[in-house]
């Protein structure tokens, strides 16, 4: 028996999330059928990032254990031939330790979220970002975002549902940056609350449309409590950016 | 009567090209149904890029001539309530002087082409690029696209079917870079052949592979003929980026 390592990434709006759901088509659902196509065997993926319905991956990352004899480039190959037409990709796939877990030993996991700034609606892009019509300062959320970087309670952007043992999570990184209509947030941390990005965009939102004042955001921050926050950011505008593991 | 110029968006893959057809929807039907619904007139119109199936656009532009006194934000609003729930947007309607014609009067126009070179199928960009799989050296492309600058006869470019007088382009600008996994082209000219951008990227595309070198390509350009031209790049990693008039 070998573990494969498998990174993917996947067009959101196909799918009703990463999760099998017991209708509807996910992307754990067709990788899985996809392995048993190729190797006759069921298995079962762990994956580092359960994404929501309508959210992307640009490099998700998950496992499986496969008894047949084969390689990871095989893997990958088979993989791509038999998820077709849905809209995921094996970007590669690689034998690992038994002790590797997709999910348990990543070390980082990052996000990117697209909002695309502008009065008209969206045709190229709207599939892939947020629109917001409000005229929002960039400037003003980094600074609001700076308060967030470290280790501290989240629950303000913790959904409900979220299954995590604690909302304490230390942010590593939260860059925001405007290129014409667009505003792009890229966040990196450990492990996430459920919806925290979301909901971390949604919030600052309403800074950067100047709704709310730095203070206002940072009482928000503090009162450690969902109904104190700004409104779940949709979410076609958020990626899954990546995981990183001990020997990355 | 008021003629008003339209800057319109759109996502290609939903469209058969912009050119009312038989049947198949098409980018100027749903916008001439749109003026129809809010207005009640029935409007042909002009635009300054023809696109295909497949093709997208950020700022293509188009006229038509209005009898019902109204404005040109009126008209944007309007045009965007009736176009749903097709993938096109109105980016903006004004009213212009009636010697003004979307097509003829326009100086020049712009066009994006991106590649996605890599090894793994696309499930993110499908719809937005060309997959190639061999290995594309940027530079070596660029060094080939710098023959085409200038005024030449581009019938090594020029599809069957094309409706212009004559093979002779002035190229403006046409430049290659590569972010990461992707490259991109970039080109500028007053008017274009039928699918000449497309076949520029197919053949430039032969020179950054490696299988023709830089002399094999002035030779293909040299000889005004089609057939010794590379491949038609598909249609899908085409948008239509944008029109410049005297005004501008």
């Amino acid at each position: 028996m070998t573990r494969y390592k498998l990174t993917v990434e996947y067009e959101g709006s196909g799918f009703r999330g990463w999760q099998r759901q017991a209708k509807d088509v996910s992307v754990q659902q067709v990788l899985e059928e996809a392995v048993q196509k190729f190797s006759g065997e069921e298995v079962t993926l762990h994956v580092a990032g359960r994404t929501d319905t309508g959210v992307h991956a640009r490099a998700n990352v998950a496992h499986f254990d496969l008894t047949k004899d084969t390689t990871g480039d095989v893997v990958r190959d088979a993989l791509n031939f038999h998820v077709r037409p849905h809209r995921v990709v094996v970007m590669g796939a690689e034998a690992v330790p038994e002790s590797f877990h997709a999910r348990f030993s990543a070390t980082g996991r990052s996000y990117r979220y697209l909002i695309v700034n502008r009065r008209p609606p969206l045709a190229l892009l709207s599939h892939q970002a947020w629109h917001v019509v409000r005229d929002l300062d960039a400037g003003a959320m980094q600074q609001a975002a700076a308060r967030l970087i470290g280790k501290h309670d989240f629950s303000t952007f913790r959904a409900q549902g979220c299954q995590a043992n604690s909302p304490i999570r230390t942010m590593d990184e939260l860059n925001i940056w405007r290129e014409d209509e667009r505003i792009f947030f890229h966040v990196a941390a450990r492990s996430f609350l459920y919806h925290q990005v979301r909901n971390m965009v949604g919030t600052l939102m309403m800074v950067g449309s100047g709704q709310w004042s730095l203070a206002d955001f940072e009482r928000a921050f503090a009162a450690h409590d969902r109904r104190a926050g700004g409104p779940t950011a949709p979410p076609q505008g958020l990626t899954f950016w990546g995981v990183t593991y001990p020997q990355n």
